[in-house]
């Protein structure tokens, strides 16, 4: 069995030697043009001519959550596309979105600016009850980053493409209800696969109606910068609609230097590293994926190249 | 039944009223020199003077989590104090520490910094099993802040006087056993009552065993400032011994101006806010435990003045 890794942005060596070490039998090379074809692969964004030379590849497995830039890809049809589970990332993913929310929520920025000045200064507590926190995407991000933001009290309502029941959250599933989720919603965390269907969903319109369409509303965007409308963004943040926004993704990353959105006073910017790849777990997963699927058996996150996720 | 309201740095009419309309029997005034006795009093930092006015009193309410400062008076023998259990606090709490903590793990003031300069950059994820969270004190709130530390999949370890299981921690009791403690722990949360036994207990020799007696031990204070030799901490920050430290309390509060926590690039401190006193739920508990008190019942809460707590 052949194994090609096939990295952007990323060494592939330390992917080949762990995967070396978990599939000792396996023959395992990181790709190079002209490298024979692979039996399963292990990549990030990897360019067509890549998949155009592995027309007999039986499993392609994402080292991301996301796997959008792989879908715009011409992939053979018998491939599957596995994404990752977990491996790491919801824990990060939870940590990330709290952490935004808790300092928006408890106005850190605030205490922080004053704490320059040396000025012991107070505001009013804010009632977490006026902060509900709307959650678009309950995959498995999505419900993990949910829990943890009600273990903080705030009111928790979930929105997904099909119904879905969550202990503790209010969910709404589909268009029809997308509207009453973002009316009934003050913070927005957006967990959504970027697909077709989603491309832009963070738009005027949509960004307006957060918080029964009262000014104040927040978003945490941390799936993918092209849901965003980003030219959107700072006209609602500057006449007040918006109180701010924590965004970890954008459309060109890395982002410009000369993005208008660095030095925002009310954007929170960091560079896309909200859940970061945790190398040994990916590994570990991976490997007992291609094993499962020697094996004919079927393998949990096998993507819907359809639905786009 | 008379019931006497005494507060500093806070307005006593709010309270007056919520307890008013909560016991709607009792004859309820802000105190002032001169008043007749009462038979409950809800008090924060109250003067001898008008505690030696109040011979017959029955329970001495602190409308805060912390009865240090009562504790200093001379109280009438016959007289109960009770502490507030929870009342809002300690989902506050949780909050404030997780966010301090995830902040220092995450690295989210070098994120901020090189954000401020336009700096799309990246430093490698630590492991979340380097971070081991040590709690001190393990009461309503020292638990509340452990299990929302758990959650994050820290390490935690717990320290308290008396010996506990809690599920998910790793506890430890007594004096024999705090050594052991901190070094088991990397981060430091202070959850303690302050008493004679724990005044100073922040100071080089304990925080120098954090982590193995290793640098990059952090420094979590929300219970009182005189928990911490204040004068001990800038030396052990500027050696590279801590990491740093986020404070919520002081010797002096407000912090004086000219203090140099204020502006020390290792330290983050906010003005005694990690957790506020939440009157609406506060009133309801009090006059909960009024009126169980006149029925004869006994009241969670009360405190043993001998061990200060």
């Amino acid at each position: 069995m052949r194994i090609t890794v096939c990295l952007t942005q990323t060494r592939p060596e330390p992917w080949v030697e762990g995967l070396r070490a978990a599939l000792p039998d396996a023959d395992i090379q990181a790709w190079e043009p002209g490298a024979p074809q692979a039996d399963h692969a292990v990549v990030w964004a990897p360019p067509q001519d890549f998949i155009d030379a592995q027309p007999g590849l039986r499993g392609l497995f994402n080292i991301g959550a996301g796997v959008d830039a792989l879908l715009q890809l011409k992939l053979p049809p018998e491939t599957q596309v596995v994404r990752l589970d977990d491996a790491g990332m919801s824990v990060q993913m939870a940590e990330y979105v709290c952490h935004a929310l808790i300092r928006h929520f408890r106005e850190f920025d605030f205490y922080e600016a004053e704490a320059r000045e040396g000025r012991w200064a107070f505001r009013k507590p804010r009632e977490r009850a006026d902060f509900a926190v709307g959650v678009m995407g309950l995959g498995v991000l999505g419900e993990r980053v949910a829990r943890a933001i009600g273990q903080f009290e705030f009111p928790v309502n979930g929105w997904s493409r099909s119904p879905k029941a969550v202990e503790g959250l209010r969910c709404f599933a589909g268009e029809a209800a997308f509207d009453d989720f973002l009316g009934a919603s003050r913070v927005l965390v957006n967990l959504l696969p970027l697909t077709e269907a989603t491309r832009g969903i963070l738009n005027s319109r949509n960004l307006s109606r957060l918080n029964q369409g009262e000014p104040g509303g927040y978003l945490i965007n941390v799936a993918r910068g092209a849901h965003l409308v980003e030219a959107d963004l700072i006209p609602l943040l500057d006449s007040g609609q918006l109180a701010g926004a924590t965004l970890d993704v954008f459309e060109v990353e890395p982002l410009p230097a000369d993005h208008p959105f660095w030095r925002h006073p009310k954007i929170t910017v960091t560079p896309h590293g909200s859940a970061r790849t945790m190398r040994e777990a990916s590994i570990a997963q991976i490997a007992g994926k291609i094993r499962a699927i020697e094996r004919g058996e079927p393998v949990a996150g096998v993507v819907d190249p359809k639905r786009g996720y």
